[in-house]
């Protein structure tokens, strides 16, 4: 029932330079692929704020890969114990996984009991890959070990529900899934009205009643940003990325703050970027195309770069930019639909 | 700094048919972008357990889409008494809106007030346009409205986060953002056991140990599904949708019981599917021959028919059939890695 | 297997005055029982700065008592066409209402409809009492014409757990249960510095940081204050009402800012405060001497005046003294352990 | 501006006994203060359970308290380094602990890292104390030397709400806080009819569509229960604990299922169960009577007992009760109406 293996063909511009400092030091242009064409104005102001500014100061907090298996037993106090022998046989575990594959390593379990109910996340180091099947693999492997060890407990699911993949979830903000990455810029008061045309106040009192006050009131979960779905979608698509993990990567936070010398803190705070340069969807000559043009591709020559936390690294950069520059145009009234409209008349005469 | 506008590829299935009942009574096929070809094999299974099963009925429950405005006042009695003349102009707000566009109408008014700040969530109807941009220009109307009868008011933002837009919320889910769909489908044990290898107890105990519990453990915020966001990533795109917005649409829940015959009932809940059949992206060609093929396009000939929810219900009946897929295959230990590696060896061959 | 049925005593004291404008104009000072006797100390401090800052201004911005109920029917489109005709009742409903009780109204109805069950929110005004009681009663009614009218529909539960009591949600904030008030207040820089030791832009940055976005990064839900719960639990206690209710009255938002003055403008939006002067609890001498001495006793007087919404403001002026206390001994680095330990020290010796 | 310390009484009955295996084997009466009367009947059926099923098992699967301190670094780069550094003195920072209490213990640190803030959540066991205060000075000796390492480190604050105390949360649930308690039942066709006057099959499905799916429709977050909160309170109060800790205790999970044999099991889920058994609150005659009564008290003879996990497990055991009763009522249309009705028109009688 599967019919006509076709292409479809998503809209892509090339919008940059972003000068990127921190972990990284370079000025890279990046691909945008949407529908939406508004955003590569917005990444393009951004971008330009990154090369009047200094730069985006962009850091990797951690990376990991999950998940988690479900296991029923007879009761709590028998979980608890297979719990506790568990977390003393990291060894063997460790052994079996690396069995699995050559670039999964078990780095942390996490166990939620709930009455006769584990719940067990494992979460992996997966090298350059995003991890998706690499995980399921070597937590395949562990679940037949622990179901061959322990007579009874009984196979639940190979899921869980607390991985948690491609859904909305405080546990991997919290435990961490992908890479933490946060993206930073200080902008001065004359930047800001050159480029911005606002002032740092205005961005930091927006950011207080809308990001993190607005999304309080609409009963977010650990998320308070303007629209970082939007870039997380347009890179995810170029770069050969399961997009249906911008759900998990919108859930970031911008942080700003006033500076003592007046000028701009801006921050953009995602635990959640699920990415890697190996993998399903990496071998579209577009896709190798684009992670040459981000240098994250020859990654065998590397002994010190980690790709995957690059790429993750430089999307982070770009959501500053169109986060920044959204939040700069809903400070003036009336200003985010004179730009849209004015885009959109623009496209109708291509 | 914008270059080099191109195209990629991505790589799409028409997968099918798939039975629909409820709100409409057609077999349709239909499109599937993704990078992840096992998604492919997914829907198809449940497309074949809705030709055997009788078919998958859908209902539309609501449809509304929403913009949300930040005010500042003197303090919250001020904006207490605001709110009850605003309540009280309802003809008055709705006159502004239609002289903003042909297809919007005003509906309904939620006032969120916190402090000195109120939020006003404006709910429309949007004709068979997703309302993205309709939306905000008829916010931005009503604004000026407002900031022009209340000179003690302030301009704070156009957008206030509890619209809300490609973010994580309970308010879509509670008040309402978009097509709110119900997809369902009852399963004998035969078909069960010959189409999806499992029984229904074993499904309904999945759903409750993983989809309910897990995401319960995992932090999640109304939602409860095994992978949702899948499918709505593979239908959005060649539909010609912005498909950030599958965000909020991620956020469904997967509710199962066991009828009296001991068959199966399985359904899945979007209250959140934002999608339109006129606007950005629906212009290329793909979109237009994939919109015809699910007897969605040539809407201007219709009275009674709302193309946008029929979309809508197509997608979340297509939802329904990958949900089923994976969570039989998590039934069985082994299955899900077996079918995964078999699909993609098969790939590589290609 | 009920025995031995006594009194346990909790130590309470009387602090104040608090001065409080707004929706009234007078001096009270409250009842705080508690075995924590700092939080004497603290709502003792705010009342002083309620005193010299022209006092608290509190609003009352919404009233309505809730309980849910939930019916399984054949199908969603069954459910849909009966909520279309519950809608259209309304008279029918209200006349339903009316004959359980002489002070339950029904105000609104909301639904959810899930696969084949729907969720119906009963919301009713209940005059002077918290309504626990009368809102079962109603809502009992109500589900009895529906199931006689309705025979296609079955029995699930008299609580469907989206009223919702006692438990964490969105949905109160969102909805509305019981009493939403705000408290306002203004502070100079030489009454910070007097009272509070410390500044208006400390406080301001530190409810950014902790209040705000600690809330966020702790996986809260519509939440964002330090410790509203004490004084709840504190003020229920001795006025009689139902202190698990503390649960969703915790959820509340403090909300800062800078006034151009440099002042500060110091917020707490309290949207479940669930207190009632009649009913369960409002018997005991010590009860009634309470509510006389908050002046919210002889409600048969009265025409214009709602005792418990009068409460429900004095509770949440309270809330407001003892957050602003605690969070200005926070902005000063080791001020809170040395203040707890000197209060403790002082007990010990009594 | 104190006035006045008086005291308050309120009603407290001696409930039981409730037999509890697992962790112990004993069977115990239970204090419970309230103004709600109807819950004493509740939890009284359900001990009655308890006795004719063999028990209800209880299991402490964790325990742990917690303070949270923030800090303002240069930038996300300077935290990360710090934070390293940190996890590396772990016995520097154990012999600062120590130093500052007998029975704090240092057991985990979690960092989260936004922007230029460091939110630093300490993990403690506290010996028999709930260890509000204690975690409070601990953490205030860490933050101290952390600030004295660190010179370009700014403090921010003791309390960065990721503890988080009192309020509602995913973290406390997903990390831990205060004790993490199982309670188990099993129960036969027979005595669920005779004592419960319903069936295993209506408990489970009034679970799945009230405190699962309910829960999740009403926007709850780590939470799906009936009533937590009631015993909570009616049992922290009369036991000297700091009852605003029932908003996190509130937070827990009622799980059920039908047993191969038909018979129910039922299990009551609390992560968060904040209590000490010395401490404020603990030298009143009344709650040492209680502690006695639970044979809780004469804790130093003892050295393997934790009398402070035990009482949280008979809290624990005790909500059971009342969660199962509640449940049962709700299985049979019309009954928790005429149950409350009845007790109350007895308690008028009095």
């Amino acid at each position: 029932m599967i019919k006509d293996i076709e292409k479809i063909y998503i809209p892509t511009a090339v919008v940059g330079p972003i000068k990127i400092i921190g972990n990284y030091d370079e000025q890279v242009s990046v691909p945008l692929s949407t529908y939406e064409k508004p955003l590569w104005a917005s990444v393009s102001r951004g971008a330009k704020l990154s090369m009047e500014s200094g730069g985006i100061s962009v850091t990797c907090i951690d990376d990991r890969m999950t998940r988690s298996v479900v296991l029923e037993g007879k009761d709590a106090g028998h979980l608890l114990k297979i719990k506790t022998q568990l977390l003393g046989q990291q060894n063997k575990l460790q052994e079996i996984v690396v069995n699995t594959s050559n670039h999964a390593k078990l780095i942390n379990m996490h166990f939620q009991i709930l009455g006769n109910l584990v719940y067990i996340r494992f979460e992996y180091t997966t090298g350059e890959a995003s991890g998706h099947n690499m995980t399921t693999k070597a937590s395949e492997a562990l679940l037949n070990y622990i179901l061959s060890t322990y007579k009874d407990l009984k196979y639940v699911s190979i899921s869980g529900n607390i991985c948690t993949d491609k859904k909305v979830s405080a546990i991997n903000g919290i435990l961490g899934r992908g890479k933490n990455i946060i993206a930073e810029i200080n902008i001065t008061k004359d930047v800001c009205k050159k480029i911005l045309k606002t002032t740092p106040e205005k961005i930091h009192n927006l950011n207080i009643k809308k990001n993190l006050i607005g999304s309080i009131l609409a009963g977010s979960i650990r998320s308070a940003n303007a629209h970082y779905a939007n870039v997380l979608l347009a890179m995810y698509l170029p770069l050969g990325q399961d997009a249906a993990n911008i759900v998990e990567g919108s859930q970031g936070i911008t942080y700003t703050s006033i500076n003592k010398d007046g000028s701009l803190y801006f921050s953009v705070n995602c635990p959640n970027i699920i990415v890697g340069v190996v993998g399903n969807g990496k071998d579209y000559n577009f896709v190798t195309k684009y992670l040459n043009m981000l240098n994250c591709k020859n990654y065998s020559n590397s002994n010190t770069t980690n790709y995957s936390q690059k790429i993750a690294s430089i999307i982070t950069a770009t959501i500053l930019c169109s986060e920044i520059s959204l939040m700069a145009s809903q400070t003036n009234r009336g200003e985010l639909m004179r730009a849209h409209e004015l885009i959109e008349r623009k496209g109708k005469n291509k």
